[in-house]
């Protein structure tokens, strides 16, 4: 099992799944430290039920994770084939997002079984509704921008909020709406500032409204531009607030860690059973699986339903 | 628009989602105060944009709630359908649980179109996955546990933590497993606290660990009961923690918003498209609706993949 | 070095200060596990610079604790001074509270040279304003009551809050403010409930207010009976809340760390300057020491200026 | 009374104090809205027992703020000398910074007694060892570390933190202890990076250390340019971090809500007293007063024994 890419609140969670679930399989369970790059450096260790105690709570992963783009090279997928050979290994469980996905199909396809655990805070993989690490993500940017709330009211303020996502927006328009964003700009959806943030702020102040939280994910420009653009057009004092890397750590929610656990379960079904070259998801509000190459062709758009209602709510 | 019952954290979200929408197609909204028993007194007051500014981000319910157990008489339901024809009231939409629901469909029948909102911290409403409230209630516990646990590993402890749940153990199972409890006791699964309990102590005290967390929901038994028996069957320290009204409160965590927002959202659409005597629910992970009738004809059992899951996992 | 008595949070701020500050004035420190009970079965480790990596911002401590009352026991005594000869021990930091510093006292007066921090949630050390625990306790409780604010607000109800302190209000009185409470009862002050609730909830009801805390140190009582009095002499509606051991722990707040570390670093610098049977102490917002004896022999009152505000602001 | 300058978490459980206190002191309360700038504009409105209630909790200002460097000159002055008088208003509470205190001394030296509250999350105002603000903005600080250093440890990395502080590097300091920061960069003392944070890096990942915090208060310079030095000079993957205005915001810490309140109630005595021309500050750990000119009159240095403590024990 290895953990790659940007690291997700809730893959610990993940990772005590796969090593207890594995263990009571009758499996033997090695954990490949910093992803990719550490499979090829062979650093490894063995997992025991003690391994994954009190780590269910903890942000990050004890597993460590790095990227690694080499890993894109044929022979460097060759090498970590017979390391894993080597070691004894004879599947592989990865947590992570599509890179992480694409590895694991290489390897598959050169005959070491492996299953995809979606981990990602952006919650871009079309397989899946849900992927490790976004519901702590969004509470966090809910959290500190409940805090930025109460600073911009004290003040009649506009507050710009530049949140992660620098090609998709999934983080942006689920915080938006649990902030009361005024307007909710992501990568998705093309948009025009005068139209969709100034008319709506100069409706929204005849109404009584003084103080306006506009969301963006970073894909979409820059909050400090935004942020001086609606000043100007407005007179309406405005801040840009960029959350940056806050936004990736943290203690998991529950559901982050229920999820998580049982999709490192269900992984270790799968290879229970036999499967391989398969990803985890969530689909219909379950935990179910898809094979790799299904999983990495679908494309994933923004929720339109939610966007239209965060536009219906937001006055 | 009324909130009824036990509050619940994101009601006020719905209650805005309700306002804001409600006025964007055309409607004018009043907010019955104190749920149907305020609807008894005539306690209303009229709904403007501003009226549910910055309560998004706020527990419990602007619109106050109590239980009211006078309304299952003919008479008070009656007065109640009067009451709403004097006021002008042509819609009714009512958050809330069961009982809510069962008042919702009483006052449809006379006459009263009505859309029910499941609202409720225990996630017992067998037509929906998802009730408003839920989320939050076992992050609370969570966090809850995450210090307890910090006490508990200090001292070599067993702690057992008994939350709400007087008919339903879904917030312990949920909570359990996000907490990494040892067991999980819901009133839905009969146990045995030698063999479910007692037992998978002893074996895992062997693979060393030494502190233990017990999750069990209030409709099972005493925490103080079963703490003192762990104690006396096992000799390790053992201490009762019984959550509370904590459980009740706090701000709603971004999912939570999200999906209230919706639901209420879905609810005016529903008026407006002229349906009433329906409940909006999440179904496979999407928010529709369906009739009240079949709404209380159903019967929701725990989650018992979930359930299998915590025991595969907990070791 | 030790933790002992009833773990907060805090204890590993202290303890890594003391490794720290011990290892840079050329000591070699030495771990004693679970307290005076640990020390007497020898349970010891060699603490290194990395040995306390990244414990700051865990609750608990790392060295375990324990209760220990047969160390008031001659022989156990002189059996400790042996054991720490044994391990070539030449002074010891012992954490805690009272008990652990006529601990200390003890074996200073046979030839160990002890130095005490005070470490307690309840911050009931007369010779200390503040004992490492107390600052994060105190938040916690605010935190809970925030939660339970928002539900006794949406029912118009009385919360009665049940915190630690058998024989200190410390605790009740600082949250006791901070949550608004309309009465605080404290072991220091006798109360009676009609004068100092009942008639004060009565003409706090006629200026409006329809919610009421009201918060109680264990000592004093329990909140269930509390609780249905002022049910029975105001027809309120009331509910008892027992906040119980969570206030033990979580993640130490930032003064929390700040103060544990200066603590834990004043100490090893008394070691290193030769004293012996101190105990260090927060005097006039600095910390510095004090002979343990003059110390134990100091009794703690309640700060009555902040108990005298309390009753002038919470109407 | 009015609030002035930047917003504080705390200045509400002080506005709430301030008015409770003055109406029980036979007073008849006035609030005057967004600071020097509202009272030019007489925007005023009587305050209540219940105008202050649930506000004990929350971040910001229920009478807004603003700054407003027109109020340094005479005319302005004299004009709200003119506006408090017709007004009625015969002595006048403060709470902000130096800014607002040396409105404060002016108005007084016209005549119109006024006292003043230190409100400011910098704890830059050198009378008083803490200022209203300060405690709810280090533990927001320590919140979002912690979350930044789980991520920063998956990934072996440093992190640049930056925090409030343009000339004072109080939360830089606490803050930097209470996350275990291995350097801390303050405006009051001149740094070299070479010196105090490259030579430490390198020594410390010798024992073993592998993600580091390097806390810079703003005044000191970027994030951005230092953290770019630091990955050049070690190689080691380093990364930016920019709190911003998040730091602002925020529910009051216990401690907060309890001095804040102590201090509001304190300058109401002074008020009922006859006292004028005073600022409420906390010394020796007590909350007490002083004469306006000789609080400006103060130079407040970093707390040097914490610096030092710093250095010794983040290794």
């Amino acid at each position: 099992m290895l953990t790659s890419g940007g690291d997700a609140p809730g893959m610990n969670a993940a990772v005590r799944a796969v090593v207890r679930m594995g263990i009571k399989s009758g499996f033997h369970v090695i954990g490949i430290e910093r992803g990719y790059a550490g499979l090829l450096e062979n650093e490894m260790r063995d997992m025991h039920l003690r391994s994954v105690s009190d780590i269910l709570q903890r942000g990050g992963t004890v597993l460590y994770s790095a990227r690694c783009p080499e890993f894109k090279e044929e022979w460097n997928i060759a090498r970590a084939k017979e390391i894993c050979e080597g070691a004894g290994i004879e599947a592989l469980v990865t947590i992570g997002g599509d890179g992480t996905f694409r590895g694991a199909l290489e390897l598959t396809r050169r005959g070491l079984p492996c299953i995809g655990v979606p981990g990602t805070i952006d919650n871009d993989i079309a397989a899946s509704q849900y992927t490790v690490g976004f519901d702590t993500a969004i509470n966090t940017v809910v959290q500190m921008v409940d805090r930025v709330r109460d600073t911009s009211q004290s003040h009649d303020r506009c507050s710009v909020i530049e949140v992660m996502g620098r090609h998709s927006g999934h983080i942006a328009l689920y915080a938006g709406i649990a902030c009361g964003a005024l307007a909710i700009l992501v990568p998705e959806i093309p948009f025009n500032l005068e139209r969709d943030v100034i008319t709506k702020m100069v409706a929204t102040l005849r109404t009584g409204k003084q103080h306006f939280i506009v969301m963006l994910a970073e894909g979409v420009g820059s909050a400090v531009d935004i942020a001086e653009k609606i000043e100007s057009l407005t007179g309406i004092e405005t801040q840009p607030v960029v959350l940056g890397h806050v936004q990736r750590g943290g203690s998991p929610t529950a559901l982050e860690r229920v999820v998580a656990s049982a999709m490192g379960h269900h992984a270790v079904e799968l290879i229970a059973e036999g499967k391989s070259g398969r990803v985890v998801v969530q689909r219909d509000g379950r935990v179910t699986d898809l094979p790799i190459e299904e999983a990495l062709s679908m494309s994933k758009t923004i929720d339109m339903d939610l966007y239209r209602i965060a536009g219906d709510i937001s006055i």
